[in-house]
């Protein structure tokens, strides 16, 4: 839909008539001049070596931050990643101690933690999103909680016999069991997000999980339901990345970086260009807004083999808050947002800056709508942004100039100058922010 | 979005209260009975092997109908894959006519197809949407088509480009490398299909494609740019489908059917289930609508594997609506619809009639909404509907009861029922239209 919006290119302030013969002859000998400006590849994967070193050594000093870790005034929640055996025991212990307060004359009651935005926190030490302490009661014996927790007790019913039959469950399967019951799907959605937090374990713990829509391509090697995936044999089309990412394991990799593409078109470009021979990488893409299913799988590589990640994203307010989603999380998914985030993404391009650099026509550049620019401008309110400099002034002075561009614009100056130059001069100038 | 749409499983025209106990639990006998039916698996594999045999030998006898075999009063035009050095000569001989026509007096001008609807044709023969003959010449001197004639002499000049290098772009690729020219991404959108036409190739072959969404798992093995897959082995998530058909080659298969699945949470299903090795089969979805890129690999397995092809959509009009995608085409491709296309695509389930030969419970069928209902009586004076009285009848049900239902809804009587119980009983019965 978004692209169909930003379907027509519109010529921006100065207009097709201001960019003249002279001009369009100018941008290409520009992008001539930037391509002599490239260095032996050995050289540039000389530096990227260094870059993955010190990726290395840093994950291996530093331990990553916790929420135990932070003395924080407020009391905050998490949820981690558990096994099934581990989660049945939970689910049992819950119903035990229901039971206990049943014959102890207390009732039949659950504490389920409250996921509301009021009791959501951005952490800044860690930052993402946490959800703070608050829970409340859910008895049965109130009109006004007897139905959600008459849902409770079956969605954790549910859940037990998915754990137990070792399979896996899409929520519309979970709604579909006990229609009557639920009324809505997004009832049983809700209960499931609040068993989750309750149980203090992942959504995919429960063994619910969403749709996938990402692939990856690439330096990678991993074992998907155990079978192996060499990422380096999935010809163009890549492999669909697992909507069950307990499923996945063995994680394999001499690539010194990963690329996270926002869009389809630019993936395709980088696998049929075999660029991860050329610079060793592994490609990944959601194509488009992340799904849960693809910032799980991104997070697992960055932890495991303990990769950089740069981005390359379209210069707009859209492909910044794509890469929040994938670092600071969204809010309806706060108290899960250890697992679903991956910090530390470095800004690859294309940047405001890169329209000048790279001289990007004119007539490729697009003028920013006014909500575009209400976009750009409540992002430099976020935290995320504000903590990097070389954001804020990125962001800035896309919001100062109102124009925005894709990662399609660089087709401007041939098809694979994508691969073939700007990338490579990134990479080289370590060009990330 | 139609998820979205769905998503409140109304509770029909009984409503709830007429749902007792009583006949829930009798549902769920009645799936027991059905599981009692299942014969042994070896019985369902004999049969599905003759129904294979029928299906290679009737391929192997009867020659495909083509345009060429029929004697149509309307002259129609059809495309074909063709390799890229052919494409690159019809690119040739076309300019080379063009500078002949100058040099002789007579200008420069192109004569290209006319792709309207006024000029489209149902052929039931082939049971598809081809295009009539009419076509129309755009000169260059002339000031209502100077501009369409320079865009196709540019976007031309363009694939030609592409050809040389043996890479791939997208349209939006091609739109960027001349956005002062083409101004709106629908006018090098257009020409493109109007190039296609005119050189008599298909877009693929044009080396210009879309993006993928499909996944495909199960026994199959291909290779994806000269990458081996098997599809065996590609986990739950499955192998992304190629964009770019070209680069698909060397299918070969053990399998007896091929499952084409409209929803990507039965894909998962299946898939973690491992539904083909019990019945060996080819498992593809395009996770909804059907893209390009599917409706090629799927016809490509079709015509190269011999394989039947049976299908599991929602029982509603917008299942059926996907399955006409897939076997007749769309409006505004009919140029291409003989590789777009699959004809004879069996209609598995979930059909208006297995909601009550299921005992689905009434509280998983949806009531159809008033536009529903319309869009299943626009179905109804389909030709591609009214050639099979079966379907016609399935249809004139569903419109009847109006109600609907998805493929989830078998999830009320076990989330595994669908590949324990509803597709072998389905199988063994030969249950398909």
């Amino acid at each position: 839909m978004s692209e169909k919006k930003r379907r027509r290119a519109d010529p921006g302030p100065s207009g097709p008539a201001a960019v003249t013969k002279k001009s369009r002859a100018r941008g290409s000998s520009h992008a001539h001049d930037l391509r002599k400006q490239l260095t032996p590849d050995s050289d540039i994967l000389a530096s990227l070596r260094r870059m993955y070193d010190e990726a290395q050594s840093s994950a291996a000093s530093s331990k990553t931050l916790n929420l135990s870790d932070l003395n924080l005034s407020a009391a905050c929640r998490e949820v981690s990643d558990r096994d099934a055996s581990s989660v049945k025991h939970t689910i049992e212990r819950a119903i035990l101690d229901v039971a206990r307060s049943i014959l102890a004359g207390r009732g039949f009651s659950f504490d389920v933690p409250s996921r509301s935005a009021s009791n959501q926190l951005y952490v800044p030490e860690l930052d993402r999103i946490v959800l703070r302490d608050k829970s409340s009661s859910r008895p049965f014996a109130n009109l006004s909680t007897v139905r959600k927790s008459t849902i409770t007790a079956r969605v954790l019913s549910l859940v037990y016999a998915v754990l137990l039959r070792d399979i896996h469950v899409t929520k519309r399967d979970l709604f579909y069991t006990d229609v009557k019951l639920f009324q809505d799907q997004s009832q049983s959605d809700a209960v499931l997000d609040d068993v989750s937090c309750m149980l203090g374990c992942t959504r995919s713990s429960l063994h619910v999980v969403a749709s996938e829509k990402g692939v990856v391509v690439g330096r990678l090697v991993f074992t998907d339901d155990g079978d192996r995936i060499d990422c380096t044999k999935m010809g163009i089309g890549g492999k669909a990345i697992p909507p069950n990412i307990d499923r996945v394991g063995n994680l394999e990799s001499d690539a010194l970086f990963i690329l996270l593409v926002e869009k389809d078109a630019a993936f395709m470009r980088l696998a049929e260009d075999r660029f991860y021979n050329r610079f060793p990488c592994i490609i990944v893409t959601a194509k488009g807004q992340p799904d849960v299913a693809t910032r799980l799988f991104l997070r697992r590589m960055k932890t495991e083999l303990k990769l950089p990640v740069l981005a390359l994203v379209d210069s707009d307010p859209y492909g910044l808050k794509i890469l929040s989603v994938y670092m600071c999380g969204s809010k309806n998914m706060s108290y899960d947002s250890s697992n679903l985030t991956t910090p530390d993404i470095k800004w690859l391009g294309v940047r405001p800056s890169d329209l000048d650099k790279y001289q990007i026509p004119e007539q490729c550049r697009l003028a920013m709508t006014d909500q575009d620019v209400k976009a750009g401008k409540d992002l430099l309110e976020e935290e995320f942004v504000k903590r990097n400099e070389g954001w804020v002034k990125e962001l800035e002075s896309m919001v100062r100039t109102r124009q925005k561009a894709e990662i399609q614009a660089l087709s401007s100056f041939g098809f694979q100058y994508l691969t073939e130059v700007y990338l490579p001069l990134k990479l080289q100038q370590k060009d990330w922010l």
